[in-house]
């Protein structure tokens, strides 16, 4: 779920806005931006010519990740001369559009790379469930709103679209061990590329102490809407039940066990764990002005960019448009005739390397 | 004009067979490989763990870099550990297709990331007429098949496609000052990312000791088929003039003008400088078998994925395939009616960063 900036833009939405939409939600952003920029007043800092790097995992568009790092650069830069280069590498998956990540970076008011002249930019296009940057390399990380959605669909969900509401025991079970190796895996690979006594921030979806996932006002849309669907003969009853989306929460101790039973882990430990609620920023704003119009709209906008396309995915290439447009038109109706408060359980994880490397 | 691969692959060519048909070409690739991994094994390397950077300067999908940076590869791994890490950085501009070009990476037969497990590959989506990399950081440099395309058209060209060709001395001059301006520019810039002792090894389209730009063939092909869409109405006489294929081939003291007269602009130095000419490896393989119809459809297709697509912008999105397809087809006949080889006029440069930094 790509967002960006916690800067409350209340321009109304439009279709398609989905960019927008992102940007006036970032939820739990900034609570992950201040761990972030108090790693980035932390960590060790290699000399000149040698540049700082800042990795940020699972970029997408870097919507959700220019704010912060532009903050962390802010605190880097009174660390160091003004000509010490800060080089940050994006990641994604091969598929993602990096087009539109390097126009983000040249072109979004919010870029790091017009507000520092010796920060640079790259990109890499391999999936992080293996090691992608040079060892020992990288000295401060970022990954938001993306380490919830898992390397691989362990398994169909017959009776719904999210794990975290099935009462399959088999499939939540095949779940909870691909959402165990996938954050074991993306861990162990940072452990390696970080530098000695570098940082990762990382903020993904949780499950909160009530063990509850969250999210309901938008799943109870969304399943009545593909009913709605399925009895309109727009789409089929099998078609309808093979869609999920892969994304698993995770609760806290699920972020630790990488770690036990010693607290460290290839040379990395946890130094802050958090799971929170994040503000959903549309009822705050409905809250305000009373237009449930805007605050359906604006959260059938967000799933348009986040998680239709994953249901989308299943249907013949042709009719993906026509569906996603069906299906925005149907969650807007509904979340706006019963406007709700959606809850964002979240954790945010700063793990540390060790500063001296062991041989 | 991206190309991969000095390999020859004698397959048939089929329609859109554009990779095959740049893998077959290749011309001059060979010669500027040699002289890469030359370099590799001069250039001082830095200490792990900071890594080895090899930078490739318009990528384009990664075709024209894979073969040489692998076999730099190879040279710089025998200088150092086998963990030392080697990061490569592949450029090109925000448009490109990186997906492409993360895919050919992880799957190509001929990946460095294959075959050396000390290999990261990154990209960088931004304009290389400007600094785009940090400072003092490129141990060694590629770009091959790219510097002759302008960063922007200076003028209209209204007799010919190319300014090579045309009549037109103000429009001559335009160019000229433009493929000046550029390569000062794309030189000084790397002046300021290559680290000290760094190479940048170039190869690109150049006109010969006759003042030869070469390509006439196909460029009467071309010529000959507009003409005949015009007549056919599929074009009109408007559109075809307005078609211009912005490249500039640089004659020998045209490389070597940003460094007059010291004979060092920016720290660098020309090390290597000469003016040859490829093979045209559709020809040669055309006198061995007297297939001419496979020789019309293999320039037909590499010039498909190279020029053609320049020449389609200036239309209507939804008349460009039909138009190439058409070029395509006219080509191929007119090349295969009348097999003649093509000259292949090309530059290989070598330049090299004092080796200490000058304060």
């Amino acid at each position: 779920m790509p967002e960006s900036s916690a800067v409350v833009r209340p321009e109304p939405m439009h279709s398609a806005s989905y960019t927008a939409a992102s940007r006036l939600q970032a939820a739990g952003l900034r609570r992950a931006t201040t761990l972030f920029a108090e790693s980035a007043a932390e960590v060790p800092l290699p000399q000149s010519p040698r540049p700082i790097v800042i990795a940020d995992y699972g970029a997408a568009t870097g919507h959700n990740s220019l704010v912060p790092i532009g903050e962390a650069i802010a605190v880097l830069r009174k660390r160091t001369r003004p000509e010490h280069s800060i080089l940050v590498t994006h990641t994604d998956v091969p598929d993602n559009d990096f087009s539109d990540l390097f126009r983000t970076l040249s072109e979004d008011p919010d870029t790091y790379l017009k507000k520092d002249k010796a920060c640079f930019a790259s990109a890499v296009g391999r999936s992080y469930y293996g090691q992608i940057i040079p060892s020992n390399s990288v000295n401060l990380a970022w990954s938001a709103w993306s380490t919830h959605w898992l390397s691989r669909t362990p398994t169909p969900i017959p009776d719904h679209l999210l794990v975290a509401h099935s009462r399959d025991g088999e499939v939540r079970t095949a779940y909870e061990r691909q959402a165990a190796r996938d954050w074991h895996e993306f861990v162990a690979f940072r452990g390696r590329e970080l530098s000695p006594g570098g940082r990762l921030v990382v903020m993904t979806m949780a499950i909160d102490s009530d063990g509850d996932f969250g999210y309901r006002p938008l799943l109870d849309a969304i399943t009545d809407t593909l009913a709605e669907l399925v009895g309109r003969e727009m789409l089929t009853d099998d078609e309808s039940s093979a869609m999920s989306i892969p994304i698993a929460g995770r609760r806290a101790p699920d972020f630790l066990a990488p770690f036990a039973p010693s607290g460290t882990f290839e040379k990395l430990s946890v130094q802050h764990l958090e799971v929170f609620h994040g503000d959903d920023r549309f009822w705050s704003r409905y809250r305000v002005d009373g237009k449930a119009d805007q605050f359906g709209a604006a959260w059938s906008e967000f799933l348009r960019g986040t998680a239709f396309p994953t249901l989308a995915a299943t249907l013949p290439a042709d009719r993906r448009a026509g569906f996603v447009d069906h299906l925005c038109t149907g969650v807007a109706a509904r979340l706006a005739a019963a406007p709700a408060e959606v809850r964002i359980p979240l954790a945010a994880v700063v793990i540390e390397k060790q500063r001296r490397l062991h041989h």
